[in-house]
């Protein structure tokens, strides 16, 4: 039976047609064709979401007639979420992809508009699903830009002209940027450069502006008594002790003079982005994937988002193929956090083709969660807290899945594994994990756990990786990373590979990584003294925490010495790479060397190529001993 | 089968005794005993938790072994809730009564302490559930209370102490009080006077402080388009356009000058209470019950809640017998809310032998849902939208209820009645209603539904209702209602029985009411010059609204002329009254009458004794006619 549902303009009419129909061996193909009118006043979810509804999960694709289908929330279907690295949010969508299988949904090239506090694609529990040939972009974005017009040193003040396209609002001397449904302060700002299309040259010295300071008065605050850990970090803590620093006048309409910043007055020219504060400023991410084995997106471009381009989570085979984050509209910015993101994801995650560019974080963050033993209860049971308010409502694992405890202090590798048998959510910060094996005698409060089934292999293969704020490639993963033929230019670390703990509780190591073929132009510029890769872990010990680590045949451009910076590995090789000096921009630290090796060992560099300004090449602790750069 | 479930004091022992078993028609009592040392230190929610969850809904008693019993957040269950009346909220509970049948909890004289934001009982989807024996507070309140210590006339500003049970800080001049878990600021306040343990007489002329002016600066904000109706009170929405207004400054450790208040500076000596802002400030009611057939609450104490005593929802048969809102340590406030309010219940709601003191909301609020119909979408369905922020989530009924379609302006009487089918549940402010009838020609976006199934009956006896803030009954069902032998000493209206729509959405007209044997002690002492029992309506139109009321036997002794005002009823009698003037308060309004009454018809006033100073009794609208007092 070959079904296809067809709405031809007029949006209430369904056709269907039952071409031909055979036994046992006949094949599915439930197609259904949507079709809207380019008009901004029609709004695409209702029907979208009817169609997606009344579906019954049983269709195999979706295909959009080619045009600009505008998305309201006002009627979309409403789930509030925990949604890994972005604000606890109530969002709406008109796609809610749960317990499919086998969907393909086509674009022809459209362009979808959202509005408001909506996550475009919500895919859970679903198996097989492919986004392709659309872009997606906000009607208002999540962000403000603002060109910087003049600086005042004597009196410590910059002006700022604020576009129509970004409507604000002055409230006891404090900026508001006002947006469809939404609205954001100051908060989290970083310069650019118009020229560049790309993050302002030493913009560390300039932003974040700082906008908050400790508050005049706090009385009695020492009579609150928390029984549990809490986490300061969370929003709802997030004010205590602080005020606002900043302070802001209008000059005349549209232009806004800001007072009271504490480091270098922006230049003249560049055009200031901000996007709010910091835990309450991820909302709406283009893809939200969740629970599910096989996803392609192929031929998509996401021009903005009020989080990431995409945030997986406890999913499996995931491969992004010319898979574009870009701005649009003149903007500086893209998406307002992480092209991609994965979090707790396993088998394959493949990034192919891909350009991220001038987004406001990493480029792909790529990790596993530690979760931190809150309470031995039995023998089999333990609690667990989650220990980033970013992590609320992470679930861990699935029955069967490998647990490892880990101490940092002793190891970075876990002392014990156990196999879940059963998790009992409670709330976001807390669950009940239930192991097949008896808990082992030493485990206490405090000590992490990491799930050891869920780390992906990993390949990053020909993406462009540019113009954004923070990292290139964060990837914590013990299994096999490919990361080759990119280019990247990015204001901090290329790519960073860390046993991050302590702050973000983002768990994963790196063993067997691969990085060959890739041109570095001028990263690291934003003034961090820090090399353009990067190996290191949080905590402060000899450890070894990364093995077996190439980095091959690359070239480096770079406008200053630091190359690479590694610690805690056993096993890395530097071959055939070619370093020069591009004199992009000044140096920023000319006394820097290029690589710096501590508590590392079976290091080797060979056949590499150095035309770069540093006079000392590597600079060692003494536990790795003295390596000749070749 | 008798099995007891016996947990004294250490808490982790279970005993399990099985006395004897019989066949098919044993008797099950599956009792539950729990008991906790009274050590602030325990926290009882992780084991009543755990016990709950574990009971597979198959037990009829949870008892407490009498002690202080504390409930902490952090190991709690989590629901995200749209509670009616109450903030959109994430909440953490340890009594999650939901599918439960014929359920006892039994307190036995204990006190439960809860700490943040908790629903101490969250009853959902149950059958005859019985709460009793207990007490509920808060460790930290969610208001706080400053004695004011002077007042300075010539520069306009006034000084409060802060005590240290009310932890603060000022950020940019601005009062924050800060909890466990939880802050606020200034927002709604109102004095108390801490001789009488009352709302302050003529508080009205000093409260709420004025905390909001319009924002200095706004620009370009007409550019920003809503395609759909929306709701500028909901807190997303509530700071546009405004900026703060009061200022504060800390003269010294726990003393606090109010800059740039609006309305007379309150007076030395009194109590100024704060919760916060409106839309923000409830979070935790003491009780939730939804979707229950039969509730009961015996014996409770509700010492303090942020938010209600109890909100009943989409609820029958709920009986509160010895249920009382008093404050505790010394505080003026107990709920921060009504003390118990009823959305959509059916059957009887019984109000009974209850206090209902020093809340800062109404007593008793017992109303429907108006929901505004959004669009037609084919001759069976209607798409909905929820009027107020307060009402998101709120599904008006279920199959086969009768559905009213009433516009305002016609008549207060439903125009049509539908029966419904299936509600699908899209969003919080957006349902889909399918109806087993073809929808009538004339509906039309804007209409209203009301669900003419879901008004109770009510009774309300002997309770003593007296120094909180706002009403003591607001009563809006058709049903049979009495009210008698109860004591009012109310802020605002003893009785208040309206047709509201335009601004809470909050349905019901009312017939066959008794006022009947109750004491009013002067009410209406905050400053408005309304009537101690009042039926109104908020649309101007001389439709009837209201039918076969009676007043008779009442005890009016008031310090002000206004004793009742009723608009738009058919059928009035007031009989067998005492009205005689306290000389509590000197009279704010003198020159007011008695009574008013307008567009109503049957309207007797037999048999009673006026002992009061108003100089006019009866003042009538030209079609109301003269109307003589007896």
């Amino acid at each position: 039976m070959v079904k296809t549902i067809l709405v031809n303009r007029q949006w209430i009419v369904w056709i269907m047609l039952v071409f031909f129909q055979y036994g046992c061996s006949k094949t599915i193909d439930n197609s259904m064709i949507l079709s809207f009118g380019t008009e901004i006043s029609d709004d695409a979810t209702p029907d979208v979401l009817a169609q997606i509804l009344n579906s019954n999960q049983n269709i195999s694709k979706i295909k959009f007639e080619k045009g600009i289908y505008h998305f309201y929330p006002d009627k979309g279907l409403e789930e509030y979420c925990h949604i890994s690295n972005h604000c606890d949010v109530m969002v709406s969508t008109a796609f809610p992809i749960k317990n499919f299988k086998n969907l393909t949904i086509d674009g022809q090239g459209s362009t979808f508009i959202f509005h408001g506090i909506m996550v475009p694609f919500l895919v859970q529990a679903s198996h097989n699903i492919t986004v392709k040939n659309l872009s997606i972009d906000w009607y208002n974005p999540f962000h403000s830009e603002g060109l910087i017009v003049a600086r005042d040193e004597k009196n410590r003040t910059f002006d700022m002209q604020i576009s129509e396209a970004y409507p604000y609002e002055i409230r006891n001397h404090q900026l508001y940027f006002v947006k469809e449904y939404y609205e954001h302060n100051i908060g989290q700002s970083i310069l650019y450069d118009p020229q560049r299309s790309a993050i302002a040259f030493n913009t560390e010295a300039y932003t974040n502006l700082t906008t908050i300071k400790k508050a005049e008065t706090s009385r009695y605050l020492s009579n609150i008594k928390y029984k549990y850990d809490f986490d300061f970090r969370a929003p709802e803590y997030k004010k205590l002790g602080k005020e606002d620093r900043l302070f802001v006048e209008e000059i005349k309409k549209g232009l806004v003079r800001v007072h009271n910043h504490g480091k270098l007055l922006p230049q003249v020219g560049l055009i200031l982005t901000m996007k709010g504060e910091q835990g309450f400023n991820r909302v709406a991410p283009a893809f939200r994937v969740t629970t599910t084995d096989g996803f392609n997106a192929q031929n998509v471009n996401v021009h903005h988002a009020g989080g990431m381009g995409i945030i997986a989570e406890n999913s499996a085979n995931l491969t992004l193929d010319n898979f574009n984050i870009t701005p649009s509209k003149g903007r500086m910015v893209s998406t307002t956090a992480d092209a991609t993101h994965f979090v707790g994801c396993r088998g394959k995650v493949i990034l192919r083709n891909c350009t991220f560019n001038n987004q406001l974080d990493d480029a792909a963050n790529i990790h596993g969660t530690y979760q931190i033993v809150e309470d031995v209860l039995d023998e089999y049971r333990i609690g667990v807290r989650m220990g980033h308010h970013q992590q609320k409502g992470f679930v861990i694992g699935v029955p069967s899945d490998t647990i490892g405890l880990v101490r940092l202090s002793d190891s970075f590798d876990p002392y014990d594994q156990l196999t879940v048998k059963d998790i009992q959510y409670l709330n976001g910060r807390y669950q009940i994990i239930t192991f097949h094996q008896k808990l082992p005698q030493g485990i206490q409060k405090g000590d992490l756990i990491e799930n050891l089934s869920a780390y992906p292999e990993v390949w990053v293969q020909n993406c462009n990786i540019a113009n954004n704020r923070a990292r290139g490639l964060l990837i914590s993963t013990p299994k096999k990373t490919i990361i080759e033929d990119n280019y990247f230019s990015t204001e901090m670390e290329a790519i960073l590979i860390p046993v991050e703990s302590s702050h973000w509780y983002e768990s994963g190591s790196a063993s067997n990584v691969l990085i060959q073929n890739n041109t570095f132009q001028d990263c690291q510029h934003s003034g961090y003294k820090r090399g353009v890769i990067r190996l290191d872990t949080d905590d402060d010990n000899t450890n070894l925490a990364f093995r077996n680590i190439e980095i091959s045949n690359n070239i480096f451009n770079q406008f200053d010495n630091m190359i690479v910076q590694i610690a805690n590995v056993d096993g890395f090789k530097f071959i055939g790479n070619t370093i020069s000096n591009s004199g992009t921009f000044p140096q920023l630290f000319p006394d820097a060397p290029a690589f710096t090796v501590d508590v590392s060992k079976n290091v080797v560099f060979e056949n590499n190529t150095y035309g770069g300004k540093a006079k000392q090449l590597i600079v060692t602790d003494e536990s790795s001993g003295d390596i000749e750069f070749k």
